[in-house]
């Protein structure tokens, strides 16, 4: 089975990437730039049974690696 | 209007965030992982009148700063 997992900062976290990025592109000329904030995706294929028992398996990825819960949200999408 | 923007690398590049992060979940014991991918995703908020002259701008901030042609692909995808 294949998910994506997408990680995004919580809200009224700073997002140093996204801020960088926006200015950087403001000082390229792009002046219509509003907002700009990054996500992380990661795309994980793994061997299971069942889409349950894929999905706990992702979840706990996730708590013990992948995802800082201070800082961090994720939701997870099946590809397939 | 608002877009979310995909970078990922292209096929046969080496992706070592995604190596690493494959590494280090089967030492924490998740041994049913078969592989894992990293992707960085944007979400960009600009002012524009339509979404033509939007995606014209996005297009160009991918080619000037947001993408290395040489090993990244990208797409759009409208959130608003």
């Amino acid at each position: 089975m294949i998910a994506d997992v997408y990680i995004e900062l919580k809200k009224g976290v700073t997002d140093p990437e996204g801020e960088a990025t926006k200015k950087a592109l403001r000082l390229l000329g792009f002046r219509n730039v509003r907002s700009v904030s990054s996500c992380k995706v990661f795309r994980i294929e793994l061997d299971a049974k069942t889409r349950e028992e894929a999905e706990a398996e992702i979840k706990a990825m996730c708590e013990k690696l992948l995802v800082n819960p201070v800082i961090q949200n994720y939701r997870i999408e099946w590809v397939d």
